[in-house]
């Protein structure tokens, strides 16, 4: 591919996409990857850009001067634009919008940069179609003709009254269905879903899945109309979230991905194990405590394990269960009736297992009254495990952190603690040391 | 609500979404839900049947007759048509098919029904625009307007040759730039993305996501256009998928949310707390064989629920990045070169937590040999844990399982056991026993 026979490769490369490109030069060192880029026009290179992973896009953008930035730029729709220069380090920032040509361009840009990359107004475009409603429809086509040019998929078309206020939208089969001399007053539908632009990206996400959008108008508190969000930027929402509660609830923290340098992928590891240390030294401490009540019974110490996985488990069980309906919005009913729900689902699985592992330490070990007070423990251990992990995300959510972080070593550090505590408590109650 | 004022009722549910009724309804108890779906017309509770809860909307359809539900389909796209009759106990099915009127209708649905719906077959519609690309581009509006009413969104137009092949697509957006007398033929993309009938969905969801399109066509193995699939399908696709990973990851199988019945979430976490519980019992034989050989140095065996917790937590982070990375597919290299940089990693982790560990028991206990043999099994159970939580997954990929219920349980049990296992021989080891 290097051999730079230039022609051969720009012929090449024009045969494929770019994200086919873009997953190329992800495998690529970087010398060669600013070669093919510098081989090829700045609208593929634009698109390129965008679907090139994090890191090596911002090694290349590294090796582009702010006018080479600027002329990518140009090549995008806004909020791409937006986010490729957000990206940048602060003084590159003014550096390269500085050097951007078209004014309009520029200022939608400027005004895309000073939202929160996490609210509707960091998602959106200002790439739309917007038609005023005392055009006709053939005024109508022959203008959208004009600003469809720029918009790269026509969703929906947005109706605004002379104050610039969204008050109904078309789509372009409407548009096509209906006979020319019409008023779009007399043909738009008024009702329209939008999304304020302070509004969280999630909750974006949340009503376009719910209500099947393909695009959604964002509005100021004017309900002017500012911008669109289109599926597209909600499917990579989505993803993300998925992944970074994915991550979460298996301890890792920061967006990593599986090839990451070590050193980032210790950053977002080591403290959670660090937590799980110490959830260890904690049962070290409180199992030497118990070392003089149960000398004559050190079979128990042999069961610790058993009871802090067990507890483990069912709390990150209910913990995912409930931050999984948090996040999709279907926890219904009362904290207490989750918790009396969680409480008997946990007692049935308790039961169960408690059983079991009564049979077994009974007919291995002969011993009724130990098998007795290690399978009751495991009863009372799974019900506090369950219930934790129940309310520890409710009470995040309702204090407005995401529940999220409750998951994994969190739930499962302080359930092994509790659960050790528990078992030898219940232990000594039940064998009368 | 339920007051039986119907005329009061029907009123106020027009002005809601349908998305907006579903979820009212499925707060309401059977009974009042059926008596509000008889209230509506066909053309909004098809909808609302839709975005019901699976559960509820079984529970409905029970209550409806095969002519009603029949009716419902008929106003619903193909594909949720397909999806609603693929729901129905087999006998009733038949019934309902041959209950529907529309003849075309039927043969559609009849045939989305043959396809696997884990295939693009199970999710496509067989609503699409089609234009033949000897047709003009007046002629091609006129017809458009005929076939555009019944499909909800235009996003692509589909061109195909006189044998019905998907040659190339158009947008509206470019139809309607075009001059009226230029043929399709001049006009048309000749590139275009399009699955096979029998793809997996999870492979056109990320074809979709990666080349961001908002439908795709289907097409056979002779490349006849069967049908489109839309990127709303895709979005509840993906989380599902993202859904059922992160409860597989946290030791719950099969589909179920916070609002299941007991027994549903039992049959879903019983049986990974009862591998949970195997792997406690086998701890238990571990840490009873090691009992003599130990006796002086009870203040080990305090230390295994560290060391367990510590394998499982690591095991569980390695499994995951990995389980994520196969899923966006983008684990790139050998699986050599993916263990080797696991092994430095956790290494690195190790190193950092066994000296915090070692520091931690020799102020505490005094006893440098017994820090120095807990320490450094420490790190020897991270690496090792480490390793397997990269393995089993690739291991399962290649062997085309689903890596995914390699997280969670799977390897925080197996881990466990090794840990403790390989703890013991190493204590043994380094204090001479």
């Amino acid at each position: 591919v290097a051999s730079n026979d230039d022609k051969a490769l720009q012929n090449l490369l024009k045969e494929f996409h770019y994200a086919d490109i873009a997953e190329i030069l992800d495998e690529l060192n970087l010398e060669q990857a600013i070669y093919v880029i510098k081989l090829l026009d700045s609208e593929t290179t634009s698109d390129i850009l965008m679907e090139l992973d994090e890191d090596n896009r911002e090694k290349v953008l590294k090796n582009l001067t702010a006018k080479e930035i600027a002329e990518e730029v140009e090549e995008l729709d806004t909020d791409d634009a937006a986010d490729i220069i957000a990206e940048l380090p602060e003084e590159r920032q003014q550096e390269v919008i500085n050097r951007i040509e078209d004014e309009d361009h520029k200022a939608e840009i400027k005004e895309l940069l000073a939202y929160d990359e996490d609210t509707a107004g960091g998602l959106m475009a200002k790439e739309l179609v917007k038609v005023y409603e005392t055009w006709t429809v053939a005024g109508c086509l022959r203008r959208i003709r004009g600003q469809a040019k720029e918009v790269t998929r026509v969703h929906s078309i947005y109706v605004v009254n002379k104050e610039e206020k969204l008050i109904g939208r078309l789509s372009l089969k409407d548009l096509i269905v209906a006979k020319s001399e019409q008023k779009i007053a007399d043909i738009y539908i008024t009702s329209v879903d939008y999304v304020d632009v302070n509004e969280d990206v999630e909750e974006v996400a949340r009503v376009m899945a719910k209500y099947d959008l393909e695009a959604i108008p964002v509005v100021d508190e004017n309900k002017t109309l500012l911008g669109r969000i289109t599926i597209d930027d909600i499917v990579d929402v989505l993803k993300e979230e998925a992944d970074k509660d994915y991550q979460m609830a298996a301890g890792i923290t920061g967006d990593v991905d599986s090839d990451d340098s070590i050193l980032q992928l210790t950053r977002a590891r080591l403290p959670w194990l660090f937590l799980g240390l110490l959830g260890g030294i904690g049962a070290f401490i409180i199992m030497e405590g118990f070392q003089e009540a149960f000398s004559k019974y050190a079979v128990l110490f042999f069961f610790t394990p058993l009871i802090a996985a067990m507890a483990g488990n069912v709390g990150v069980q209910s913990s995912a269960i409930i931050v999984q309906g948090l996040a999709n919005d279907d926890v219904k009913g009362s904290v207490n009736s989750r918790l009396l729900k969680e409480m008997l689902l946990a007692a049935l699985n308790g039961l169960i297992l408690a059983i079991f592992l009564f049979l077994f330490v009974w007919l291995y070990n002969g011993e009724m009254d130990k098998a007795l007070a290690i399978s009751t423990s495991l009863v009372a251990v799974i019900i506090i495990a369950g219930l934790i992990g129940t309310f520890v995300p409710l009470f995040l959510d309702k204090r407005g952190i995401d529940p999220a972080i409750a998951t994994g070593p969190f739930i499962t550090t302080s359930n092994d603690i509790l659960g050790i505590l528990l078992y030898f408590w219940i232990a000594k109650m039940i064998l009368g040391i």
